[in-house]
């Protein structure tokens, strides 16, 4: 490892304890450098505005960051453990091409700020891509309910059949669940749009920053303004983003047990494609739903990384290193949960749906509820429907799926199904 | 407990199993109730708008609800196990009441959409209430910070004397906390602002139900259209509430911690009001924080309710029991919750600066920082800075906390609050 | 409420505050109440063995305890919010009934030792009860596998039929599962048997205290020596405890899941008895499994109080207010806990085995892995055998479920259970 | 990658697809790769006892996996994408140096079983260390104790000072909270140390499969006997042994939280070395303990793991590929514990106390408890004691905290520490 920023003559350095103090920060930080790049320019185009580089310097600072990302981009610069994390390594890249101009940079900010918005930068991003992705589920999932409106299924509660359902139905619903998760992803980043850098080690600087600045250069919508609340909002921001990712994964983690019911031998309403199956090592008869399990799965590290930084944030204000463990669990969540997403699209376009199984599923009882409604609509009391067709279930168009489908017309139901409204809400999107 | 809705004759009830199945719920309905018979009123209109109720039933089941509701917040219907939940509590009293007409106020509902509709009406009023005191503790934080805002305490990072900090500065760090708290709730409020009354037990009926009349007059923002979707949304808009709550409950652990520390004998940096503090039972010479540690510890249930939900809902698609247990962890968290965060404004309107404990606190290190910088702004490089400033750490002002402060000029800092950008966007929530 | 302990004079009480100070203590210590006389009373003989009371006022004091207790049991005595918690309403009632010797109850203890001490002899009961009931789980399963050792039924991986199974094989499975778990009882129940009483506030006393013998006289095995450890240990051994529940109720989520899907229609292998299910408010034709549901999501209150706990865990050594939360969300889970797992017993007892409908799920492709073997013990290479099955599956035996069981000859396997190896582990919990 | 075992002709392989299925696969089995081997030369041996494989085949195996074993130790064979699991590469290994005799390997075993016994000694391994570092540090613990029995420090309730309190008292109390923790270690080691080797897929096989030898073979105490309980125990017992390093790692949160506080400026009460401190990016003047803090963020990463392997497990019987995730999370546990309790014993062993910061934190006040017992001791009721103390707080030794340590004699207090019962207990662990 380099010098570090901070050494003092004379503390020798324990081999152990270093690598402890570490972790895996190298690695994580490459996921960072390219915002924390970023985030540089913006700051010494800052200092650039409040006379504290002058024009050539800020010049050289910018080109060499330019290059700096570009190296990183094309792999000729890998963050490693030759730097401490990823900070030191610009400020040391800097100081190698420029010398004193290279020293410069840090001024009136900390790593503290530095890491707040290079993972904030990152946050926006991949709360972008969940928005992206939970709107293409959406799409994939309108588009075959339009396909095919009217196939029945069974409908089921307590996992006991239950109603008539039709496949759109089933499909309309999670699009209108991804929606909403695409909504929530949104309203998340709207939440954390904000500028830290800035705010330094948590107690702001004596130099007269130009924030407006370099909120603007970043792209952020508004900043973040109290140095003690950049701090404060370390771990809360990423938890927020989380629970955004959480929210559309505890969707998936319902679809995919429909899929994995859908898939058993017992129900075999669907047919997976063969990629998304694999084999046993000891039971040559086996076809296993493996992408399916893992996507249900895939809740569990999500949950996960939350809970590993909600432990984290038992402290008082201020900075503590606790919070460095905040990077891995996010990244690690994000990294697998957008992975499972992506994953999703391609999944419900090709699965085929099993007519003839789904509805030798379809026994009478089904009908019940039509029956026991077609009885209240011509002025029976509920309840006494209720028990009339508990006796006999079948209502006037007899055991006839279709017949049951098209007189679901309650908004929202098979024969209602409002798709158009539902297509306008992932346009507004 | 009177008949079950769905009993058959010739099935043995077991009183065990019964007592397993009911749990608390009677209780937890009580707060429910009165959501509830909301709810019901809509959809009687509702049925008479379609025709299932004539003008005469509506107008009866209006009143008897109206009369109902009005029993309920008087204390003269209690809801107990006389029932076997609020939903057939309020069909068994119509039915007393009204006979026949009682009996068809359920055409077209199922207690899967009455207590969906019911519950996101209850989040709904308990997201306002979290906003609410959310504002009310930012309001108090900019109010003291107004009034006082240059008094020097010593910041920290790691537990370490830092830089100088002010208690304004401070305040203003839990203020803006506490907006983005209040927005957060506003976020989940709207999230969860769409009406599941109407999708029956998840697969509709056949009834061209009104579900837009019954979105207007419960107040809801959109209709939550599919009724697939209307139960996936169960439990999963239960955790988007408790996250919004989580998040105001996350910075209050913090700020407990702050004031846990500040008011050792070793810090000695607040003084409490003395209801805020209890004695030992054993040592004669204690006064404890009791509140302070109790408003941290408040973390832990709502964090345990998320928790407890999420696990419920590893499951397929459509309403499964599990859910059941949603309910009392929600109340529980929300209860707890809000009992907490409605301490705070008074205990910081209330607690006592120790001015000079603080400035004892502040010691020659703590200004290396504004030295450096200001060595900075004479062009020496950031490094070779911050190397003078380790040696001599004291700035041309010498050791003075006040002109630390003062030169603190950054936008956010000690001497740039921004406290009307933060009442401005606290007027704007 | 009677006057606090510590009560000082002209220190005035908010209603709101001590409201949130109290939650819900009072219901809470009413479980705790019997432990705490109990352990009153070895307090009260260990303050008489080294003279701190006399002869006569020992025996008052323990006669008062056993009255107190008696009225406890019978209802005659119930706490409520006259008090500020148990502990104070032990020393208020004795007080009243013997003035000053009441008054001297509480010497050498705090009540930091007192509610450690209840609440440890409070776990080590319901541990007993946990291992109990494991006990009569594995008992059920290893009567029903021994009354019906060869009835067929699919065997699944990844929910795919992969291998002939048995029902004897599953119910010895969970024999097993519910000895070890038992057994985690045991051991728990073994790690947390040490006495704290005598610790006082987390320092001890300058009394000689007789902790032998309070430790002889309430039937721990060991003295917990330490005061500060004793104070360590609340909550963590409450987490080991609930850790011990986990593990059974984690086997339970499995069994559940498992009777969820075999009382499906489509696999249809279960039969519950009639009380084990509820019917619909809107569907006529269904009964539902909710007995099975509830006990699936019972993992979650028990998984949601050890999240509470451990959050309140972030502290440093030294008894602090927050841990008063441990309590509520541990009787919660133990309730919930146990009375879930006592549910089970009875359904395992009488739930009844479908077996034409496992039969019929049984495929060909289900026999491929014997033939594989079959092969293999010919000499085939595995992998040879391996692909020569999965073209023909079939075993010399032919599609024969039975005599695929029977040949089923690895130790623990359907041929070879070792149900009395099960029963001989059982015995000797 | 090569071949896969179950691959059949003509199923297109996609990238992304298996890429997700792979996940970091390879590299975790790296951990379990030479466990895997030792399993696999038992698993050998025992199809040599039962005649299915010949005394050639079966020294071929045996000599070809220790080479392998060795390969593996020395970096000549490193696992990587080349295979699809570490289970694979045995085989793959084995055939391609034995040929057919290689493909016999998997002869009665599917990767179901060799996972677990691979993660089964994995795991055990992982407590012994656990149990090994936990007995270090209270042996560093006791030693300090030892050799400065009486230092007085303040102790503290709330946070407050409460009572006169000793560094041995405080170090005892640690040593005997580990040595309770080595205890948990070895009670985990002992509830899973049972062989699922023979269990095949969870169905067991059609061979008579020697477990007998296997058990005893790989140091197994007991054979875990059904193969449907082999699969349930698969995350339950990760879980076990998660809970007991989260037992010792709840201790070392407290234990990093003292430190934190008392290395404040405020506190002062130990001093660190300095390797065990960094310096601040910004700030010139800061040496920060982010050593102590990284020791208290450890317990997030153990929590979390728990978290990710339960929310799994919420599945029937059987394999399900959702257990795939257990790995990653468990062996990041362990690795991330097992560094972080490894630096605690040079730490206790090095660290300073600042004998005049602790004693000058001792107020008058604390004596107040001594008083009041003391006026107890004369016969003075309880109450009365306390009462009279408050007022007047110092006993008769006046305010001198050497004379209230001698006094403390209650078993375990500072006069009656018992170090010789807790090295007797550490021996006997």
């Amino acid at each position: 490892m380099s010098d570090l920023l901070w050494q003092k003559d004379g503390v020798r350095v324990d081999a152990q304890i270093m690598a402890f103090l570490a972790g895996s920060d190298v690695l994580l930080d490459r996921e960072l450098l390219p915002y924390d790049i970023e985030a540089s320019k913006a700051h010494a185009e800052g200092l650039g505005r409040i006379g504290l580089l002058s024009a050539q310097e800020t010049a050289d600072l910018l080109r060499e960051l330019d290059v700096l990302a570009a190296d990183v981009a094309d792999g000729r610069f890998v963050l490693d453990d030759r730097y401490e994390d990823g900070h030191s390594a610009i400020e040391a890249r800097l100081t190698e091409r420029l010398g004193d101009t290279g020293r410069k940079i840090h001024t009136g900010r900390s790593r503290n700020d530095q890491v707040l918005v290079a993972s904030r930068l990152w946050l926006k991003n991949r709360l972008q891509q969940v928005h992206a992705i939970c709107r293409d589920i959406a799409a994939v999932c309108l588009a075959r309910a339009d396909s095919d409106p009217a196939l029945p299924m069974p409908g089921y509660t307590h996992l006991q059949r239950a109603m008539v359902s039709s496949t759109a139905m089933w499909q309309a619903g999670y699009a209108e669940a991804f929606i909403d998760n695409a909504l929530r992803a949104r309203q998340a980043l709207d939440w954390i749009d904000a500028n830290p850098l800035g705010t330094a080690a948590g107690y702001g600087v004596s130099l007269p920053l130009d924030r407006e600045h370099t909120t603007q250069a970043l792209g952020f919508a508004r900043v973040q303004l109290n140095p003690i609340y950049a701090q404060l909002s370390r771990g809360k921001f990423e938890i927020a983003a989380i629970d955004a990712l959480g929210a559309a994964m505890l969707d998936l983690r319902r679809l995919a047990w429909d899929l994995s019911l859908f898939t058993t031998g017992e129900f075999g309403f669907v047919g997976l494609p063969a990629e998304y199956t694999t084999g046993s090592s000891l039971m040559p008869n086996k076809r296993n739903p493996d992408v399916v399990e893992l996507l249900r799965a895939s809740y569990a590290p999500v949950a996960a990384a939350r809970s590993e930084i909600e432990h984290l944030l038992s402290l008082p204000s201020g900075y503590h290193r606790d919070l460095q463990y905040s990077k891995g669990s996010l990244i690690h969540a994000f990294g697998h949960g957008l992975a499972a997403l992506a994953l999703v699209p391609p999944l419900l376009a090709r699965m085929e749906w099993r007519a003839d199984k789904m509805r030798a599923a379809i026994d009478d009882g089904m009908y019940a509820t039509d029956r026991a409604i077609e009885l209240a609509g011509q002025g029976l009391p509920f309840r006494e429907a209720y028990k009339q067709a508990a006796e006999q279930p079948l209502p006037q168009h007899g055991a006839d799926p279709e017949a049951s489908l098209a007189a679901r017309v309650s908004p929202g139901a098979a024969a209602a199904l409002g798709l158009e409204m539902l297509k306008s809400r992932l346009s507004d999107l």
